[in-house]
């Protein structure tokens, strides 16, 4: 099987310029197949503002309304999703941007489990790995923006880690997929206080220590849950640390590796 | 070789919800290869005037400065696009939307050719007729917003039907392409204010002759000269008339074919 790494940034790479610029020179110089998720970032909030939406917030998701909606498929699938893109191609990377309803990639439901009401918020029921891995064949790079749909023409607002964890999943039925995690810390460390003590790899049976002696940070316990969700599901390997160091979360310099091994 | 439609909607479909599901439904019954290309309308004026963003037009074109391609790109790749798309899928055609920077699908290059500073406006330089004829091949209809890029991270609005007349031109290689421009009106008419007027078909001779004797509405010629120059260049047929009447154009019962025939 051939290697894909599904990468996924966030707010804090999209919503800086120089910071993305970066990033993407990194991404592009990634051989192979790869797959990049993207989040939103401030700038979906600051369009709601200016057009007068008000944006309301539930544990840090967004209540998508039928206005919202319109504002994150323009900010997610138009202007971030196609000025990656567009960067790409200037780095020689021939990139696509899609979003999930592009050729039926990702196909997801009305959020109807939660008490709380989510307006038009997706959670994701099938990922078309004949699709993704035809365009990926074609020597595409794709670039995904967090947005799905229902088949039934509704488009939905969806959390970029989970697009990134279904991807990954998905493809690992026909690739030997890494997933990464770009996010602000340089791993999971072991004081939260301290960038210096990042985990260089977690495996099931240090997870369970590290969870039992209560020295891991409980906000990343679901994000490591999720992880080894991930890998009982085909993954080979999660990487999780600063996008900026991309190739040396790559090569298993930088960050927090969890794999079985 | 196999039939392709390249069909171009503008403002007075997009503009209207129910006018464009009811288009989308006749797309999406279309049987064969085709392609989608649609132009912004209103929405984009609308949302630079919620954002402050003054728009100036020139001869019937937007200036097309940061903050303007910062708008297209949202309402043309974005919203627009996506809705499309999601909205075929439901009608069980699976719909890819891209722009020019997708795949690198259209290159082109900031217009410098007139006495006018367009801004962000791109003038295509080549179609990528092996990205497009694999995306056609996996089965994907195509949906193409009208913004481009020019290889070196700019993205480029750029006018749809020049879009569609030049992807219809690069695609006649490989493809027997019918070009169709849906307007208002129903057809070439002999008396612009008789929609029953329309002329039923249109070779290079009776072009001559209805020119001669000045019988055709001057706003009609560009678009006449373009669609000769399309047939000189490959293109089996451009048809010119309401998408609304999808079917019947594509029969020959309504609009104006315009052939070498």
């Amino acid at each position: 099987m051939e290697d894909l790494y599904v990468i996924k940034i966030g707010g804090n790479i999209v919503d800086s310029d120089a910071a993305l610029r970066d990033f993407l020179k990194k991404f592009a110089a990634v051989k192979g197949h790869k797959i990049l998720v993207h989040g939103g970032g401030k700038l979906a909030t600051r369009l709601a503002e200016q057009m007068g939406i008000p944006q309301q917030m539930v544990d840090g998701r967004r209540i998508t309304d039928a206005e919202t909606l319109k504002v994150v498929t323009m900010v997610y699938a138009g202007y971030i999703n196609k000025n990656i893109v567009a960067q790409l191609q200037a780095l020689d990377c021939n990139a696509a941007g899609i979003c999930g309803a592009d050729g039926n990639a990702i196909l997801a439901h009305k959020r109807t489990s939660s008490s709380t009401d989510y307006g038009f918020a997706g959670d994701i029921d099938e990922v078309n790995t004949g699709l993704l891995g035809g365009l990926l064949n074609q020597g595409l790079s794709l670039v995904v923006a967090p947005i799905t749909h229902d088949g039934q023409g509704q488009l939905l607002n969806t959390n970029a880690d989970t697009i990134a964890q279904e991807l990954a999943r998905a493809m690992s039925r026909s690739f030997h997929v890494r997933l990464v995690y770009s996010f602000e810390k340089a791993g999971v460390l072991l004081d939260v206080e301290d960038e210096r003590s990042v985990i260089h790899s977690i495996n099931p049976s240090y997870y369970e220590e590290l969870k039992a002696s209560k020295k891991i940070f409980a906000g990343m316990i679901p994000k490591l849950d999720n992880a080894f969700a991930a890998l009982s599901q085909g993954v080979k390997k999660v990487i999780i640390g600063k996008g900026e160091e991309l190739e040396e979360l790559l090569s298993g310099k930088s960050g927090t590796t969890i794999s079985h091994e």
